[in-house]
């Protein structure tokens, strides 16, 4: 079959493709804030719609939470699963973004032509290069050269709850020979890659209450306990002066990266400076002793993501609060067991509790890392595939993000992933004024194309 | 002239007066939200006109802030001046109040009637319950016993910006024998007491800035710096492991106090595990090696008053936030200075600042705390008629609360402030549900005319 009919189409269908594009972005898929919950539907729908539009047998699968898009295709040749997911993360702060975050628009930049608005590019944008791959093989050869399964979830902004159990029950219909995921990057914005290693992540939300009320702090303040300042004392006590965590037991499985890998990584010529830079920042402040590419890839790490308490609003209010919250998350590599650190974790936020202070857990995500064998031929076919299309050549990179879905393919269905995106380092996905580039867009869709072709020629 | 008939005059005049005070309670008179300015000018109208219902020339006196009321009264005796507030905290958490607590109401609890609504007790029905004591004295003799001036401010919640220009500015005008303010309470809600010891007060604003934006926790967590976590290292660096604050030179000032004032206190009986067991706490918290009722009265503290920074709705969010803001306030005692304290409390946070942070500080409060000399016959004269108000006899007292108006008055004015109150501990003021108990208002109007009859024949 010829590849370049089907990469003549997708560029001819670029206009096309990108108003589809536009059309899924203005649906409103935020998938943690139960407001949304009808816009989560909403997405999924329209995915149901695009899917059987290209003959894909596709349904709304209903969970406990929003729904997963499952379509089939049979075909032959191998059997092929691609993974995305429709829902995005919350806009606020909404007066940072220039525009109205589900009015998506092609602006002109001084880089090149850019699609903005939530989703752009995590992770509707990239879902729909695969898409548009599909459709132009599609539409020049009138089937698609493999057996193929859409598998499109709308819960990955919001720690996936309903997935680990709809890929046990389902395990038997979703096992294929690759699982293709569309949800990382270039690196340094330039260079096509797979990624083999990806921080896991767990998700911890702590509220320590004290009186119960709001106290006056002329009144109390001495002898009353402030829960805000024994919530500092446990966050600040989370690291120690170089950086590391204190957390009993939380680096056990963290493996020390091989030199080889070590000398692979700075060929890469990853600028620090340059990506502190775009954020105004110049100093890694992370771990001491690790390069900053180090820190992000090969590091697990503990953050505060949110902080409340006490009286936030305009002005100065003497109060001694009630109650203060903190929503806490951890990156996790290697083999870092999620469920134990998060009894330590536990277990040392009760132990600094003082007198007269209780505490509330609530769970959040919870997934370990992932790292790929890569000695599988599909691997290196990929590579070749993916250099065709960029100036550089392709390479195997770690990502500091948390996409556990990578992780259960492997270890739920057996089914090895592959993780290929297109995003760019300014694409500010969870930020204000997200954008996916137009040639991440329309290159993303030919690379998906020359992907498809090596491997059910190669696999 | 007959105290008796005004006291009278007083209980039978109880259904109008507090029918009067309901009125002034509708208005919604929060001065530090710049959303209820109109509300505050009307409750200075209220005011202006319910004065010169009681032939007192009184004039709405703006300033930059909120408008001040003043009035005078010609007349024989001394020359007495009345200090209270007439705007109110803000009212958050909403839904933890019972009713809106802007639609006052008397409701029969327990101990006796209680008067429902925000500022019920701070410091609407305080200040109402010595306009009452003038109204009954006026319409049983047809004129007061001295010469009177009303001084009533509406920033008193939000740190009396415009207060001290107005004091500087009309220091003549306002100059009097003897200041009597009305904004403390009974001690151990029982015991009638001149309060001589008050807590000073400075109230800080910082915030903390890394990067340009808020960022990916995946892309960036590691090498960028997390505002919240420096903030919490901040605030948890504030007190030692005893409860002192660490702040270079923040104890320069603080007196041990006397044993015979320690043995006086000790002697009122305050039944800590009360306090505290009323608010669902056990454990004095502050400062190792003084009593619950020293850390209130005599020991100066450092609180958070509210916290805030990333993601704080429903769900989570895995951002590395760009900004972190706390709002911080010190109560002081002794001869603390405030300025010097603000100063090196802004060093101290410059000099933990990592790499990468900048911080921002805003002013809030600040007055130093004050105490007064009481070999003036007319504090034993006011003793005294407290005494034959109230079951127990009357007491010198301290009070955790900062009151700036007082020390103002001696400072600027050269006037003796006398704090008389009638304030009980479960009045929750500045907490939802605030009240003020019918016997507060009954009793301490009674109080006040029993005051300037003391004072008119003493002073």
């Amino acid at each position: 079959m010829s590849l370049d009919d089907v990469l003549a189409r997708i560029d001819a269908d670029l206009p096309a493709a990108t108003d589809r594009l536009l059309d899924l972005l203005r649906i409103q898929s935020i998938s943690t804030d139960p407001a949304y919950k009808a816009e989560c539907d909403r997405a999924a729908d329209w995915l149901v719609n695009d899917l059987q539009s290209l003959g894909i047998k596709t349904e709304k699968r209903t969970t406990p939470g929003h729904p997963m898009v499952v379509g089939h295709l049979d075909g032959d040749g191998p059997h092929l699963l691609f993974y995305g997911h429709y829902d995005v993360q919350p806009v606020d702060p909404l007066d940072l973004w220039d525009r109205d975050p589900f009015d998506p628009q092609i602006q002109d930049t001084d880089k090149g032509q850019v699609i903005r608005g939530r989703g752009a590019s995590d992770d509707k944008g990239q879902l729909m290069t695969f898409v548009e791959a599909c459709r132009a093989w599609k539409s020049v050869h009138g089937t698609l050269p493999c057996k193929l399964t859409f598998f499109l979830e709308g819960e990955e902004e919001s720690g996936s709850p309903s997935l680990v159990p709809f890929m046990r029950e389902h395990a038997d219909e979703l096992k294929s020979d690759l699982a293709l995921i569309c949800d990382t990057g270039l690196f340094a914005s330039r260079v096509p890659a797979i990624t083999t290693m990806l921080r896991g992540m767990l998700g911890e939300e702590i509220t320590i209450t004290g009186a119960n009320k709001d106290l006056h702090s002329g009144m109390f303040g001495g002898p009353g306990i402030n829960p805000i300042r024994v919530l500092s004392k446990i966050i600040a006590s989370l690291h120690d002066d170089t950086g590391r965590i204190t957390i009993p037991g939380f680096y056990d499985g963290v493996p020390e990266i091989s030199d080889e890998l070590r000398a692979q990584w700075e060929g890469l010529g990853f600028d620090a400076d340059e990506f502190l830079g775009d954020v105004d920042l110049s100093t890694p402040a992370g771990e001491q002793g690790y390069t900053a590419l180090e820190m992000i890839w090969s590091r697990p790490t503990c953050e505060v993501n949110g902080i409340d308490g006490g009286y936030t609003g305009d002005g100065f209010k003497t109060v001694l609060p009630a109650k203060a919250n903190a929503k806490i998350s951890f990156r996790l590599v290697g083999t870092q067991d999620p469920e134990a650190i998060r009894a330590s974790f536990r277990k040392l936020v009760q132990d600094m509790l003082p007198p007269d202070c209780t505490v509330e857990f609530k769970d959040h995500s919870c997934a370990p890392a992932s790292s790929t064998d890569t000695s599988d031929p599909a691997f290196a076919a990929a590579l070749r595939a993916l250099s065709d299309e960029w100036p550089d050549n392709a390479a195997y990179i770690g990502c500091g993000g948390s996409i556990p879905i990578a992780g259960l393919f492997q270890n739920i269905l057996g089914t090895t992933p592959m993780l290929i995106g297109y995003g760019k380092d300014d694409d500010q996905i969870h930020s204000p004024n997200e954008k996916y580039d137009m040639e991440s867009f329309h290159k993303g869709t030919r690379s998906w194309a020359r992907v498809l072709h090596a491997l059910t020629n190669n696999v």
